[in-house]
Order: C-alpha cells, then sequence, then structure tokens
C-alpha cells in the first residue's frame, strides 16, 4: 500500500460520477480507504451505500472529521464534465494540503497548477497528467508476440462498470486457478492499484494504441499471465468521445465482455442521444474483428426483480451468456473464459 | 500569404512520407512554396515530380541553394514514424535557424526542444504541440444545432489522399458555385492554410470530439457554408491509431466520401497486416450512422491503365460512383454532392 487515503466526493457519492470513490470503495491495492467526504451521505458507511455491503468506511461531512481517521492521502473521487477541478472542491483540496496531505487527483484540470495547493509543499499527483511525445510509445506491431490472448471489457456507454466488471473478473480468475492481468486504462485503475496500463484519455491520439499495446507487451513478458484483461472506455459510439476500436485493433483483443445498461436509455448526461440497440453493437464489434463472448449489466434505475427479468430477456435475445457481476459476482463468466483460452 | 517557404523532404520526397511536401506543392493559401530540399529529386520541378504538372517549384538538394531563393520559412515536409525528428532533419532545421528562418514542423517532437535551434532566437512553430485541457473544448452537443450539412472524407489507410481529395472536393464546389468549407485535423491542413480544425493526434483523446465539434459549429456560425467537409485521419481500422468514428458519432457526418488505394494491400508501413475489403469498410461505416456516398482512388503502385480498371471493376462491385481526383479533378463528385444536399 502506498497510503491511507480520504476521498473526496462531496454530493455526489451517490451519483455515477463519483465513479473513482465507487472503485476505491471496491478495492484497491494501491491506497487504503479510511473515509469518504460527502455531506449528503453523511453517517453511511460507504459499502452499504455503494451496493449493500459493510465496508467499514464511514461517509462524513467534512474534510475535518476525515481527518481524524489519520489519512496521509486525499483522493479527488468524481469525474467531472471535461475534467474541471470546480471551486469547492479545490477549496478542500487546499484544505487537506494546508493539512500536510498528499493529494491525488484523476482531473485534466491539473491540481498542481493550483497556486495555492502548489505553495503548501506537499506532493501532488495529477494521474492524468498528459505525457509528452518522448515518453510514449508509438504502435510497432509487437502485439503479434504476445503469449497471452487478450479480453477486452467494453460497453455500451461510459461510466456503467467496465472496470469493475474487469476487476471482479480477473479476481474471479485468480480463485480459480487461472492467472488473469489486467491492463487499467482509466486513472481509477492506476488508483487501485494497477500495474501495467495508461491514462487513456489524457493520452495524445496518435499514441493510444502504441500504449496499449506496450502496456499489453509489457504485461505478457513480465507476467506470463494466462489471459490479459483490458479495461474499455467510454463506447463505440458515445458522441462525446468514442472509444474501443483500439482494444480490438490494436491489442489485439479476440474476445469481448460486453457491460451493460438496461435501464439507461440515453448516454450517460447526454439527454437526446440514445445508446443504439446492444445487437448492432454486436455486430459492430464483429466488424472490428472480436466476438462478443458475454454480456455484463449494470443495474441502474432497475429494481431487482426488473434487473433479472432484462437479464433473462437479454439471454433469450442475445443467445449468450448474461451476468450481473456486482450481484452474482463474476464466477458465471469462468467458462466463457475457459473456452475462450482453449479457441 | 504568412511567408515564403523552403520545405524539407531529404530523400523522401518520392515516398508517401513526404505528404506535407506534397500538400504544399499541391497548394497552400498561408505559405508560398519557393523550393524542395531533396538531394535524391534536385534538378526536377516539384510538381511535376508529383503528378506530372509543372508548378515552378525547383528540387534542390542543399538548404544552400534554396536560401538563394528567398524563403522567410523553413518547414519540414516529411512525416516520420512516431513523429521523431531524426538527425539529418535537426541538423537542417539549426541551419535553416541560423540563416534566420521561421521554423515551422509538425512533428511530435519538437523543433522548439532543440536547445541550439531554440538559441537562435528565431520563431518556431511546432504545428503539433499538444495544447493543455485549458484551451481544448469538450464535446457538448451544439452538434446538433449545426445547419450546414457535414461529408467526411475517410480512408481506407493513412497517407493516401484524404486531405487532397478533401481539397479538390471544396476547390470544385467552389467553381459550382457551391460554398464548401473544410475542417482540417491535420499540420499539413493547417499549413495550407485551414482556418478551422484542430491537430488531431497530437490533442488528448478526451478531447478529440469536442474539438471537431467547436471547429464545425465555429465553421458553421462564421461563414454559414453550404457544406462543411471534414478531413479524415488514418482508417478506422489502422492498427496503428484507429480513426474516423469521430468525424461520423460527433460531428455528426451522415455522408461519406471514401479515399482508397487498390493497389495497396497492406497499412501503410505495416507489412504482414493487410487492409480490409472495402465492401466491409462501406458496411463498418453504415453501422455507425453514415452512408458512402462515392469512392476515391489513389493510383499508388498501378499504372494509370490498371487504376482505370480498378476503377471500372469497383464502380460495378460497389454500385457506387469511383473517382480518381487527382488524374480527373474532383468534379465527378459534385452530383453526388448536390444529391447529399437535397436530402
Amino acid at each position: 500500500m502506498e497510503g491511507t487515503a480520504v476521498v473526496l466526493a462531496p454530493n455526489a457519492y451517490r451519483t455515477d460520477s463519483a465513479k473513482t470513490a465507487h472503485g476505491l470503495v471496491r478495492g484497491s491495492e494501491r491506497y487504503r480507504v479510511v473515509a469518504v467526504v460527502d455531506p449528503e451521505s453523511a453517517g453511511e458507511d460507504a459499502g452499504q451505500a455503494l451496493d449493500g455491503r459493510h465496508r467499514d468506511i464511514p461517509i462524513v461531512a467534512t474534510l475535518t472529521e476525515a481527518l481524524a481517521r489519520g489519512p496521509d492521502t486525499c483522493i479527488v473521487g468524481v469525474a467531472t464534465k471535461g475534467g474541471r477541478l470546480p471551486p469547492e472542491l479545490r477549496v478542500v483540496l487546499l484544505e487537506a494540503a494546508r493539512a500536510g496531505l498528499t493529494i491525488v487527483s484523476g482531473l485534466h484540470e491539473l491540481a498542481s497548477d493550483d497556486r495555492h495547493i502548489a505553495a503548501t509543499g506537499v506532493r501532488v499527483l495529477d494521474v492524468r497528467r498528459p505525457r509528452p511525445a518522448a515518453e510514449l510509445h508509438f504502435w510497432n506491431g509487437d502485439i503479434a508476440q504476445v503469449r497471452a490472448p487478450r479480453l477486452a471489457v467494453l460497453g455500451t456507454d461510459c461510466a456503467l462498470g467496465k472496470r469493475t466488471t474487469a476487476r471482479l473478473l480477473v479476481h474471479a480468475c485468480a480463485q480459480a486457478g487461472l492467472k488473469a492481468e489486467m491492463i487499467y486504462t482509466g486513472q481509477t485503475g492506476w488508483m487501485q492499484g494497477g500495474r501495467f496500463g495508461f491514462v487513456f484519455d489524457s493520452t495524445m491520439n496518435d499514441f493510444v494504441s502504441g500504449e496499449i499495446e506496450h502496456a499489453v507487451v509489457a504485461c505478457d513478458k513480465a507476467l506470463s499471465p494466462d489471459l490479459i484483461v483490458l479495461e474499455g472506455q467510454s463506447a463505440l459510439r458515445n458522441p462525446s468521445g468514442p472509444c474501443g476500436s483500439e482494444l480490438i485493433i490494436s491489442a489485439q483483443a479476440k474476445g469481448v465482455i460486453l457491460q451493460h445498461a438496461p435501464g439507461r436509455k440515453d448516454f450517460k448526461g447526454l439527454p437526446g442521444w440514445p445508446i443504439p440497440p446492444i445487437e448492432e453493437e454486436i455486430q459492430l464489434i464483429g466488424l472490428y474483428g472480436a466476438k462478443v463472448l458475454a454480456i455484463t449489466l449494470n443495474g441502474e434505475k432497475l429494481s431487482k426483480d426488473a434487473l433479472i427479468d432484462e437479464q433473462k430477456k437479454l439471454e433469450k435475445q442475445l443467445k449468450l451468456p448474461v451476468v450481473r457481476p456486482v450481484e452474482e459476482g463474476a464466477d458465471a463468466l469462468l467458462p466463457v473464459v475457459r473456452q475462450y483460452l482453449k479457441n
């Protein structure tokens, strides 16, 4: 563990904007989370509020209360539109910096550019700080030499659980004696302890494919895993930033787990921009050269029963395994993975 | 015109690595080109060597010879793998800087980071210098308010003439009384005088869609064109960097002109990575929500007759207009454009 952290998600913990906080509460090998700050949900347990599982991480109303639990690190737990650092967050970060905490942020607007925060002299880790071309890799075809098959977790939208499904799958594999390694592609994946990967959306477009390839090649060489699981970003047809084809085309993932939220009609934050039918998404992934092996569901806006109904309906409709990983665990994906590794 | 330029393409002018030089020789509203430096093709006319049309731009062997023609600007005319600035180019740039010329480069490795060049005090324009998040736009859906239809020029590979076809089309439209405006997405497009656009591949991935949208919205507001032509980058399935879906999904281009080089079997610079069939590409574009309206051909590696044979074959096979814009001009695309504007 690199630190003991308080995670900021003011008035947002119960929304999917707090996906970084949710990921850190679910589990991290990099930071031990001791408190979440969100006045709106204060008094609850962060695990309980997230998925009904108590994790002994209190949600508190203020940073001052969180400091009593002895953190050495303060992490921004929300994703804001366009990655801006809003004033209400900036003021709490400054407070944390003045208390001597290391600041960790995955926003595009860099915390280290705040002169008040910088003046405190604390360590500021901006996980989405863009790297210069000289530090980046260009795609060169080395992917063809990688031994471990790649499996991409893509989704029909952003912020619907791709990373969580990928982590659950990797853990389920480990428990079943399969050595799966995850390639992180976002700031939260790094914060959760990801060893191989890069931050997709703050990378210069020309180097995205090379960075994926490099991460996969390095992971394969270092660890010789049985399977490499690639965390997807956004969705192939999300208008605010289509992503995903790189994982199939550049990292040569021939299998895909497709994460879907049947209760979500429009792309996140984009009313009037409907998510296209899932059958089309499967067809699109097929044209890129990969096969959808299973669907994983996010239960957003659905009751437990309604989600199970959707699961049954989709299974029939798509003739594919459909799994609710958060509710059922990812063990149901193991036969799919085993079959994929055989081919 | 902003300057009078010598363009560097040492030992590369006759290869498609010199695509920036080729674009500038074909035409620029920003720079008047007075010479191209390439010892291998020295003595020829740059237009003649490019496409058989004399343009009174001599190819000379050395920068010294070029200086006699009175340039005030020195432009890097080649695209290198991964955008590195190779030593043999660096030394000529330094010579140009010492002669007092403004340096213009579209490589990822920045000329202004060279301390010898910087020490000369000349102006150095690194067109691919990445811009920070604060200067970039995030996609917000304003595209829905744009009046002018968008037409994207996509391709089945990189470096096969998308930009040139887009420019020829815009010029053909102008001559026919149609006000078409081009959105540039690469460094050469800017060097050719593009007013609206951005450099796709040096933009942080998260802002690519917003930058396209912003360029289109700004162009539509400022000029009220009849048509907006979007310059594509790379190809949807180029493993070294798949691109293009943003133009359809984020800029909502409903029509596509698809540039293709029937004589090219593998992706540029990637032997063993074949370009997939063009029918599949059309299907893929369709799944993204756009219609391929015409195919435009690049005659690379084909004799004139062989290219015409391919043209006829593809017309029959795809039941679409197939045009050789460099040889025939882009007028043959006008009926396609007029029909597109009617719908």
